[in-house]
């Protein structure tokens, strides 16, 4: 008896149907980075396991996939990017003309708890820049992020961006009276606040000497308690982005490097999930790689947007229109003479040098399975190859018009008819 | 003081240059398997490690990057595909017309020594049809990886296909009396046959009772000792592609479950690399997943094609072009008047929005560094918003023609002279 083979909880196999759906996402995400200048980098999947310990915060080293390899070095599989990013910006910033504006599309690793929206796997776009500190360069990522959820198909009904200022409840803190320790435990109460219970988030306030009552008057102070979030917006009042973005000081971002201006966008009709996040961390490239540069960046996981595409009906029609118009091939040849296999052979490989994609039969079949298959997959035209060759029937799969042909022209009439 | 973080040894780090190459492989792979009518899938890079156990060989086994995951598991990071893609194809068999035309493009781990050519991550392009025993099929996959190597500017004086068939070593061990376990080993002498010591090689095969004489006499046989090979053979002639075959008994391939059919490509002009290689497998599926499905595949790593592609002038120049081509902006917007930040990206967002690739500055910057960063870059145009605006100049980067124009007509202007 065989044994039974299963795929890892928390992992995902991509069939043909669900690779499609990841690659659609990887494509957009590609044309709009690209859009904005950006260019495409990646870094190791297997890191130091050192270089994530103090640098990502408790709650993503806990999740490590760490062990020790054959050669006893202590290594994890990446839980994120942002490390390896300042290392490898740090090691080569020479070498680079700043800002550097760098996206990446990578797999990462952690082993939490499997839920919907949430495995121990994912792919995630980064997208961050380098060297630079001002305003305008978080508006431009900002921006960018707005137009990636806009290609998705998505809407202003559809997402908001929070914008806040981590550096405001840092001010905020100290103005409290808070030491460094406390005031990181505090950033953490005010990112959780809201699935927090209202007893719980009093009594774990009132430890650090403060109110509820306090921290809603600050929050509700808005825009005017940051000196960077007014920029940021002027800046994309002036690009005409300001209606989806709103001030939300209750964003402070899990993660423990960021430094300023932290932004998430969310999903507004299905239940406010938290699609991507970012921010401006000046400090972590010191940090990891002893180079002073200040940068800004945001991240987006596949698998909660997935979701909301397939949930929100004007972006899921746009994800399957595309993915139609790129998976389905040009030509199905039809082998309606078994003699003629060799002739079908060679009309395939001169469609297919000039660069169209064709589906041939590698065996005997009858002609109407060779028909229902192509329909199925959607394909545009069928080539049938028989008796009359080098005669060559053409035939629309969309509206079932047909042509005859002579081998000699095979290629002129195969552009003309999938041109029309 | 920082600490300095490294790469770990056989791991590379994908800087935007060296990530252009890969993806341009990555792209060539798609567009090439696409032109075939595949479908690309991907797997878990993490599986359960008794998935490779006796399925590969123990040379991959003794090579994994395995460790207990925080729930006990005993878990590895793949080193290879088709173990994978047998459990995927089994499991859902039924779902899915036949043949199975797929292909997929992943990372892969093995832990050996580094060197040139060789690392312990490295890329691979995996290319299969299941369910289909045909030799039609065989030739089919075999096409598709000469069109590959055509398609990245690779001509017949660059490489050639050797073209073997595992069963006729079989049936000739077992007219030499060997039993199974001699057998594997045996294939394993033929497989290294080109790289052992003659005199190691001679007592090697002393111990089965066999001679070097008789196995070459055996080799010199060509495609007369197969069933198999003549029936591909004749498939790649009518396709036209018979001058990049050549018959060659020597090839085995190192995993173990090949059954019939096997094939490398080679590269010709530098040193007789294996660039890719593959065969039938027609007892994997069933043996992983239960399920009977015959199986042809190869795949591709990501070094040595590249490593040639760098060494061989034409391929270069063609990888180069279509980088070129891929990554340059269409657009660096220029800042000639600070007061006019807030046009430049109002005029910047509209280009955006019409899906132009635009760089913008991200804080003030002397004009000619700005056109010296654009030049640099290979962007096509600059769009110069100065004090004049809404009067616009537009400069062609490549022929340093300039024509100026009004905010309204920006976007007619850009198309007008990108076209141009």
């Amino acid at each position: 008896m065989a044994e039974s083979f299963k795929t890892l909880p928390g992992f995902r196999d991509f069939y043909p149907e669900d690779c499609a759906h990841r690659n659609y996402l990887f494509s957009v995400w590609r044309r709009v980075a690209a859009r904005y200048g950006f260019k495409e980098y990646d870094g190791p999947v297997l890191e130091p396991t050192e270089l994530y310990k103090k640098k990502s915060g408790n709650e993503i080293v806990n999740q490590l996939f760490c062990f020790d390899d054959k050669g006893d070095r202590a290594v994890s599989m990446r839980p994120e990017l942002t490390p390896t990013l300042a290392r490898m910006a740090a090691a080569r910033q020479r070498d680079y003309r700043k800002p550097m504006r760098w996206f990446s599309i990578g797999q990462f690793f952690r082993y939490e708890r499997h839920q919907k929206g949430r495995g121990r796997e994912f792919y995630q776009f980064n997208c961050d820049t380098l060297g630079e500190d001002s305003s305008q360069a978080d508006a431009e990522l900002i921006s960018l992020s707005i137009d990636l959820m806009r290609e998705l198909g998505f809407t202003k009904d559809d997402f908001q961006i929070g914008l806040s200022d981590r550096n405001a409840w840092v001010h905020f803190a100290a103005e409290s009276g808070l030491t460094e320790e406390q005031t990181l435990n505090f950033l953490q109460i005010i990112d959780k606040m809201g699935r927090t219970p209202a007893e719980k988030l009093e009594s774990s306030l009132a430890e650090l000497n403060l109110t509820k009552d306090r921290v809603d008057a600050f929050i509700a102070k808005g825009a005017t308690v940051s000196e960077r979030i007014p920029q940021v917006l002027q800046s994309l009042e002036a690009r005409g982005l300001s209606e989806f973005v709103k001030v939300n000081l209750n964003i402070v971002r899990g993660l423990a490097y960021y430094t300023s201006t932290v932004f998430e966008i969310f999903d507004v009709s299905k239940g406010m999930r938290a699609i991507a996040g970012g921010g401006r961390y000046n400090q972590l490239v010191k940090l990891i790689g002893n180079a002073d540069m200040p940068a800004f960046g945001f991240a987006m996981g596949d698998m909660v947007i997935l979701d909301l595409i397939k949930e929100t009906p004007h972006a899921n029609q746009k994800m399957l229109e595309a993915i139609h118009d790129q998976e389905a091939a040009d030509i199905a040849f039809i082998l309606a003479d078994d003699d003629r296999y060799d002739d079908l052979l060679a009309c395939t490989q001169e469609a297919r040098n000039a660069g169209f994609s064709c589906v041939t039969p590698l065996a005997a079949q009858k002609v109407g399975k060779q028909f229902q298959a192509a329909e199925q997959a959607g394909t545009r035209l069928a080539v049938v190859i028989g008796s009359e060759y080098p005669e060559i029937q053409i035939k629309s799969l969309k509206d079932r018009s047909a042509i005859t042909t002579q081998k000699e022209s095979l290629l002129a009439t195969i552009s003309k008819t999938l041109d029309s």
